[in-house]
């Protein structure tokens, strides 16, 4: 037997949203939930154990002088440019880090707390490419990208910038990082990623954050403002550029989210221990740098292991190895009591079924793992290759259903409506209630883009796929899109620290 | 900064799976992870205590004179067609449900076990209409719903038919079922849920699942091999039609979930406490009729609390509210010990972006839920209203990959892999190491549909989008499709018994 047909009562009332999107406040969600664990206490400690033993025999290739210098005095043993370390020196850096610090944003309103049971949603970073259902797949441009970065703005659910939606291919290499800057800083008034590739660029982007708040850049050591991600080069290897970056940031007591790519199969191991192993191991290194550069600096722990289609080597993402993957990161981040990091992601091609699975099992392993930051949260496609406009807003639609989820239930005398299913009895109906009228309007989640319209309406108003409503929404929002005002004086001090660094020649390339 | 770009490194070995689909075995899942819970013991208890109040102060409307007459001899009070109940007197009766059962099918290798950390999923059941990517929606035929149910008998992961995919509408309606239950039985050897609308149905079915496993239905009242939906009439409502078919399959020792249809806002209270708070006493009737009927029968709690469009009436599925009410049931059932029946649902109007994610939250809030039972687990579009061939296909593959998620992690020396680490080093790659080499084979669940492919080779291979590749699937399963064997003389008595039944005239509508 089938379970009863839903019944429609439609045109008893119909209490209208205004014709504004029906958006979530700007607010930051906080997990109420125990997270899930998927492995053991004991098998926290030996994945733990086991990155201690890897660093302490076979350690970490580390190319940047500086970087191995530091490590040194610190107590490790450098041979050549392999570093190893004792786990008891490990350990001991690793309790200088915060467990919750927050990010301060242009406007205050839109500062972030980060741990605890807080969680920050950032856009997309880095792709090469932008997509959109009028355009397809192609390079993007300098212009394109400021619109994206207003999207990030207007959308509320969005709580951060992730540090450039995608390359801006009209603009020089050398330079293109202060336009970047200069637009993240401009168009939006949150918190934004910056850029972490080398030396010059990190301090490019830390100067004009400083710019940005009216402070001298000196001021900024105890006022963590920027995020960047630091990537270790897997299988155990810091590079040059990213030690320079991660060295810049902690010195200027700025947040870096240390982040092992281990794919497994390709990265790191074929099993998922030993790629979570290998991922902790590196985790770890990039975190104690932070603190032996400035002990208690915030650093976060990124998670962001995955496997390899074993047919073709292709990454995967979104698949059940990426879930398990980031909510035991999450047991191994709580383990050393360090913000926990992870993405939501998709290898898929195009914004279809796909996709939508595929970030969802990475959205529920990352939030329901209890990460902090939930990097690429909105936009991310084809394994990071790509950003997508309509992407941008059906992740913002899943996350703020995300957000209204992790709303805790209200369970007291006039929730429980003992008396109301009384006053309405066997075989009525709650629609003209007063228990129903009086808390109609803020009762459920309303969302942007989910149609439920009856399916011969929707037929007949053109079988609009949820893409198709997602792209009316961004340029509807691109539309009423309002620049945040700024002091023409802290403008014009960015637009001529721009000129001069271009003028020197921007940075040199990686 | 962006995260590394996932490198790709085809071509250095292809093992391929052979032609045939990447299925998993059949097999249950079973959930090694602690539920989500959404609500506090507390929060659970005052829902549980509200409800027993209801039921001792309201009470529930009866519409059949034998249940009326069965409740009152438990000691109920009946007034008219109200039946009050004593909270102790509930409590009484709860006591005798099984926490744990069997259900046979015709071949014992597909036995299902319900209760524990075991999980059923099953094929989409009860709706009107069909629809594929060929011809749209539509009402479907005979042929067709064998069709589906051949592909149901196809797919490893859905481990019990749903009741009938849809309506064979060009069958006579007295005696549909009839035809309904012997494609059932011979086009598939799995478990499957049996019509309960009405005593002729129920005993229809059950005789003829008897002849199926060739016993008398007298034998089968240790045997539970159906099971059957009791939706009850929400608010407080229990029809005659639903209190047959319950009473009858008591009575004969199978299984009923029951299953309330609290659509918050509309047939239960807008505010969610409310809504579960009311399918919480109308399923405990349900399941203490059980028990009055035959103490011991085994039985379900069915959650479906969701809700309304508040802007139009419509019924709205794999809301935020939907996930937090299927979790909440969770807690509410194994309060009083009884196995948990959810599903998994939407109201998307086509197999797009929508409906994967409203479909997600609601698998990861049943399954997350400790849901024993997830029907609709396949199929299901249209909030009920229409069964998808596309969507049977896609709800089997994230099925199978929430499959691959409930297998527990391995941490052991060699899953660790530190030696493996070692051996490949810094900046080495792990491809073609003796680790990966040994595990590579069966290292990763293995996708029937996701596609990761580069974009320019999907772009080359035509732009297939997710439902175009199912479609090709459920064509490729059909073809391949082989009848299970059945004993002749079994086949002719089920035929016998048809022939009768209709001749008789078949059951009477309700």
């Amino acid at each position: 037997m089938s379970d009863s047909k839903p019944r429609k009562r439609g045109g008893r009332r119909s209490p209208r949203v205004s014709g504004a999107l029906p958006q979530r406040p700007f607010r930051q969600s906080r997990n109420p939930y125990a997270p899930i664990e998927v492995i053991s206490a004991d098998q926290v400690n030996a994945i733990h154990q086991a990155a201690l033993t890897l660093l302490r025999d076979t350690g970490m290739r580390v190319l940047s002088e500086p970087a191995r210098a530091l490590f040194a005095k610190a107590g490790a043993t450098v041979a050549n440019n392999r570093v190893r370390f004792d786990p008891d020196m490990v350990m001991e850096h690793l309790r200088t880090v915060p467990s919750e610090f927050t990010l301060d944003a242009r406007n205050p309103a839109h500062n972030l707390r980060l741990g605890g049971n807080h969680m920050v949603y950032a856009a997309v970073g880095g792709p090469a490419y932008v997509m959109d259902n009028d355009n397809g797949r192609r390079g993007g441009t300098y212009a394109e990208m400021c619109n994206y970065m207003k999207l990030t703005q207007q959308l509320n659910v969005v709580h951060q910038e992730g540090g450039g939606p995608f390359e801006p291919m009209d603009l020089p290499a050398h330079t293109r990082h202060l336009d970047i800057c200069y637009a993240q800083i401009t168009l939006l008034d949150k918190s934004w990623q910056t850029q972490t590739l080398g030396f010059e660029r990190t301090m490019d982007c830390m100067n004009m954050a400083a710019i940005s708040l009216g402070i001298d850049v000196e001021d900024f050591k105890d006022r963590p403002t920027l995020l960047g991600i630091i990537n270790t080069n897997s299988p155990l290897q810091l590079d040059v550029p990213m030690s320079e970056g991660l060295i810049a940031m902690a010195e200027y007591g700025q947040v870096v989210a240390i982040t092992p790519f281990t794919l497994a199969g390709a990265m790191s191991p074929v099993t998922l221990a030993g790629a979570l192993m290998q991922q902790h191991a590196e985790a770890m290194v990039g975190i104690i740098l932070t603190q032996i550069v400035r002990p208690g600096v915030p650093v976060m722990y990124g998670g962001f292991t995955s496997n390899v289609d074993m047919k073709t080597g292709s990454p995967a993402f979104g698949t059940p190895e990426y879930t398990k993957a980031a909510q035991a990161s999450g047991q191994l981040a709580r383990l050393i009591d360090v913000p926990f990091r992870s993405s939501n992601v998709t290898a898929a091609n195009d914004v279809d079924f796909q996709a939508a699975y595929e970030s969802q099992m990475a959205i529920w392993g990352a939030l329901m793992g209890g990460a902090h930051l939930l990097n690429h949260a909105a936009g991310w496609m084809h394994g990071g290759l790509t950003a997508s406009f309509e992407k941008l807003i059906l992740d913002a639609e899943m996350l703020q259903m995300m957000d209204a989820y992790f709303e805790p239930l209200s369970v007291d005398v006039e929730t429980l409506a003992v008396e109301a299913v009384d006053q309405v009895g066997p075989g009525g109906h709650f629609f003209g209630s007063d228990h129903t009228m009086s808390r109609y309007e803020s009762a459920f989640h309303a969302p942007m883009i989910s149609n439920w319209e009856s399916h011969e309406t929707w037929l007949k108003n053109g079988s609009v796929q949820a893409p198709e409503r997602a792209n009316k929404v961004w340029k509807t929002l691109l539309k009423t899109y309002q620049q945040p005002a700024m002091d023409p004086a802290v403008n014009e001090a960015l637009l001529a620290y721009m000129e001069r660094r271009k003028a020197e020649g921007g940075a040199p390339m990686n």
